[in-house]
């Protein structure tokens, strides 16, 4: 069975036809640009094959909560072209097949738990720190969904006692999203993280506030693996940094075995987006 | 069928006999002493009746985890002749009956859920901010675990400003339960929180801090409804308080239909505890 998988990304769009076996047969990637064009240029995509359920994994936030009106449909994102926009019964239209739609952490996490770094756990925690901050879980081997779907990089962290930064969050200021996400590093320093690899001021920081994060999260949710994506977690350093400040921020609260085994980084390559699409279109 | 449930708190046990329409026959309630003494009380209480199972909602820690050594047992309470008790095992060998055991909050959460204000809703988060601070999730009728249970009262939030108290948690510090807990006013004024309940910058103070920690569980749980209870809670000022900076701190990030309907007091009259308790032994 041919399924095709879209990893809605607000810059960019992966599509990729594959099966359950999480094999990927072809893939193409390009910018997202309105949704028109960039709904059309994936449906050329998917018409050279017979696809017979259609998975997306989107940028947000979208409405989930299947009691509400606009059930399906992009919600207040910054993308200006994109709010409102009836992703998934536009999807529906222009398929006749299938189709399932959940968030890009929420697959890029079912896809990791199926493939990848959660494979040997029950219990996953997938969170990206890239453009935005975000995270899903996967427990008991499926997506959590309260009436709609998560918000994980809103939440709020103790300020650090030098940070006088306001944070970059129009809505939130100093959540961890607007004090550690891509543009909340760039804003706080007038650089961009990639040429603030040396500054080791610039990653305790993080480390110091990524570790908060987590902290909140695995005492809130108690997942037995943390999967650790997105942009700014390609500096491979935070990876000790951000496991020395949980356990120094746990203080032995909590019995962690092993945190070099808790905390850890994604395993497929930046494909658990799309090859989680797909899986949603075969879970269900 | 008659049921035993227990709200094994740390200063006080509740034991009742019920049944599954959520009805109590008897109830009793004592002081926690050691473990022998009051798991002695209760068993005089309990050989009264011929329930058929029994279950437990106990504070904590305590082990979930049932893939752990110590499964079932209290962990690392401050209680030191309950730390290392082997709770649950002790009660399946005294009573010869099926025994369930969850935490206090979840048990709570899960009275609350069945009858009280979370009944006509899918999930509902109970809180509980007293001598500690915990919550529960009920999420799609069963209870939310992971590994192990939830420590939602320890979950960082953002210091205000003008706050210099380093908080009462010994293991976190400013956590939330560090923040707003009895104990922690206690510490903050030197004043138990009843001896201040018309000083109104004590509860501006709480209720600052107590609508970021249901920011931070709403944005990752996204429940339908937040039953706030607890000792503190008694000052029944604190809800629309509590309400008004949700909204503010929320910044209309996420869309809420209506506050007053979403952050309720608890309905049962402080037998949440042990009705949920009933519950755990019918609901398996």
């Amino acid at each position: 069975m041919l399924i095709g998988g879209i990893e809605a990304g607000g810059t960019k769009f992966v599509c990729a036809v594959g099966d359950e076996s999480g094999e990927i047969f072809d893939k193409v990637i390009f910018p997202n640009k309105d949704p028109d064009d960039t709904l059309s240029e994936a449906k050329q995509f998917f018409d050279k094959y017979s696809i017979e359920a259609l998975g997306v994994g989107s940028f947000g936030p979208v409405d989930l909560d299947k009691q509400s009106g606009t059930y399906g449909q992009v919600l207040h994102t910054p993308k200006v072209k994109w709010r409102n926009f009836p992703l998934l019964s536009r999807l529906q239209n222009e398929y006749s097949i299938p189709v399932y739609l959940d968030t890009d952490v929420n697959a890029a996490c079912l896809g990791e738990y199926k493939y990848g770094a959660g494979r040997n756990v029950n219990s996953c925690l997938y969170i990206t720190v890239g453009t935005g901050i975000g995270a899903g879980l996967v427990q008991n081997g499926k997506l959590f969904q309260g009436k709609n779907h998560s918000e994980m990089g809103h939440i709020f962290v103790q300020k650090h006692v030098d940070d006088s930064f306001a944070g970059s969050c129009p809505s939130h200021g100093a959540c961890i999203e607007g004090l550690v996400s891509g543009p909340a590093i760039e804003q706080r320093y007038g650089k961009k993280g990639i040429e603030l690899i040396d500054n080791k001021a610039v990653w305790e920081l993080a480390a110091y506030y990524l570790a908060q994060a987590i902290v909140n999260y695995y005492v809130i949710l108690s997942p037995e693996k943390i999967i650790l994506g997105g942009g700014v977690m390609k500096q491979e350093k935070l990876y000790p940094m951000i496991r020395e400040e949980f356990t120094k921020q746990m203080n032995g609260y909590l019995k962690i075995d092993n945190v070099d085994d808790l905390i850890v980084a994604p395993e497929l390559d930046d494909e658990q987006g799309v090859k989680g699409a797909i899986l949603l279109a075969v879970n269900d």
